[in-house]
């Protein structure tokens, strides 16, 4: 099942994916769906009306999340190509609501950067709450997965040592366009072909199996600290081919067309403005 | 003015300081006032009844901030003293909603950690929307201050390079118990004493006059990313006098109690439960 939250006339609209059409399923966003305990069957049975899937417009899968949790450093061929040792724990960083877009929305460069860069990403969306979740507990709170551009100001996050001053800035990170449930993708550790096109030029290409941290461990990582509330997103960081790490560094600049996909998933395509 | 958010019978309740009384002020909580333009006119007059304030159960100012955005390294004395230099940038992380207590609730301590710390910190809470935010703007968009003690897992902080996991544990961090405003500390760089005592013994004792990056430049550093709303908390940093720094390291265990009190502003008074 591929669920999405869409703009429409009315606000934002929870909907479901059904061959050319999405199905309305009744709810504000999937937020609002996933806080139901039988969102599973709501999703499967609502049909509150439908809208052509070729003119969806694509809010991000949750609006408004009330975390974000992003991991680093989580692709073992690429933290091995670094140089580096694998990590005993993940690196936890934030972003906030404000900091989401939709799957196909302009990103708008900042003014303040000339340092945009890309960072693909698989990324858990929880379906249920959660709190130092055992294998079973975090399994059955992830409600599926989705696309994540962890687009990163790379000049603000490296001024100090936390990244987080590049990791949040308003209306620059796109995660959709669909909340896909893990039995499409072959369940909760998917083994999915992760790429980013810019401009037509492959910049990123693994694949999510290669992850470290896999999505049921982060669940259980993330959880052990804080509740995990439906529509939490985790991003599960990103494969080597950063712009920042490119000899020489490349960013994104107005007029670039960066696309990040992964298999079974979809993609988000976002043309930068400068 | 002293504003606050208890917690009655009917859920949490916005109030205003008067004497021995709070007086209701006809909102939930402090963001739902903060987010009318005319909150300082409200929070004047209203009178929807009152509450003896010796009984009063304090929840965070603001229950439920869109962000909560902390700031490391900014007192200069305490820079000055680890032999650092002074840093061009104030360094960001985050908490998240879940994270904050009430004034004068137990802090639970994690059964994952023995590495509980506390970290006194003047806190601005933003009464007013604002992005980008210049000199006149910034100062506009701060409500008034409050007491933050900025609890910190050190273990799980210093697992990696960046220290999200160590201060987003759920139900740790006590904000409170009064928002006061500019006018009856000074205005918005208020210069004032802030302690922590745990047991008694004083452990932090500096001047908010001491801050680097003074209330002011951090809204307008915060806002140049990401849009402040109304609630919305940002912490300033802590002086020298962490358990952490001392030698021996001394931590947090079950049946201390810590104070982290401000001048003008109140105390956080919390029991540890181990």
């Amino acid at each position: 099942m591929k669920l999405a939250t869409i703009r429409s006339g009315n606000g934002t609209r929870a909907v479901r994916l059904e061959g050319e059409v999405l199905v309305d399923l009744g709810y504000a966003d999937l937020r609002e769906l996933f806080s139901r305990p039988d969102w599973q069957t709501v999703a499967t049975h609502a049909s509150a009306g439908t809208y052509p899937v070729g003119n969806a417009d694509f809010a991000p899968v949750v609006p408004n999340p009330s975390k974000v949790v992003c991991v680093g450093h989580n692709y073992k061929n690429h933290i091995r190509e670094m140089g580096r040792e694998l990590p005993s724990y993940p690196t936890l960083f934030p972003k906030f609501a404000e900091t989401l877009l939709g799957a196909n929305d302009d990103i708008a460069k900042p003014a303040e950067t000339d340092a945009l860069d890309w960072e693909a990403e698989l990324c858990i969306v929880v379906g249920k709450e959660v709190r130092r979740a055992d294998e079973a507990a975090a399994v059955a709170s992830i409600a599926g997965f989705t696309v994540m551009n962890d687009i990163s100001v790379r000049d603000w996050q490296f001024r100090t040592v936390e990244w987080t001053q590049g990791k949040i800035w308003e209306a620059t990170t796109p995660v959709g366009p669909f909340v896909t449930t893990p039995d499409e993708v072959g369940g909760v550790r998917p083994a999915l072909e992760v790429r980013t096109l810019v401009d037509g030029e492959v910049r990123q290409h693994d694949n999510t199996g290669d992850l470290l941290f896999d999505p049921v461990s982060l669940v259980r990582y993330v959880s052990t600290m804080i509740t995990l509330r439906p529509g939490d997103l985790i991003a599960t960081g990103t494969p080597a081919g950063v712009g920042h790490a490119r000899n020489p560094k490349t960013y994104l600049a107005g007029g670039a067309t960066v696309v990040t996909e992964i298999e079974g998933l979809g993609a988000c395509t976002n043309r930068i403005v400068a």
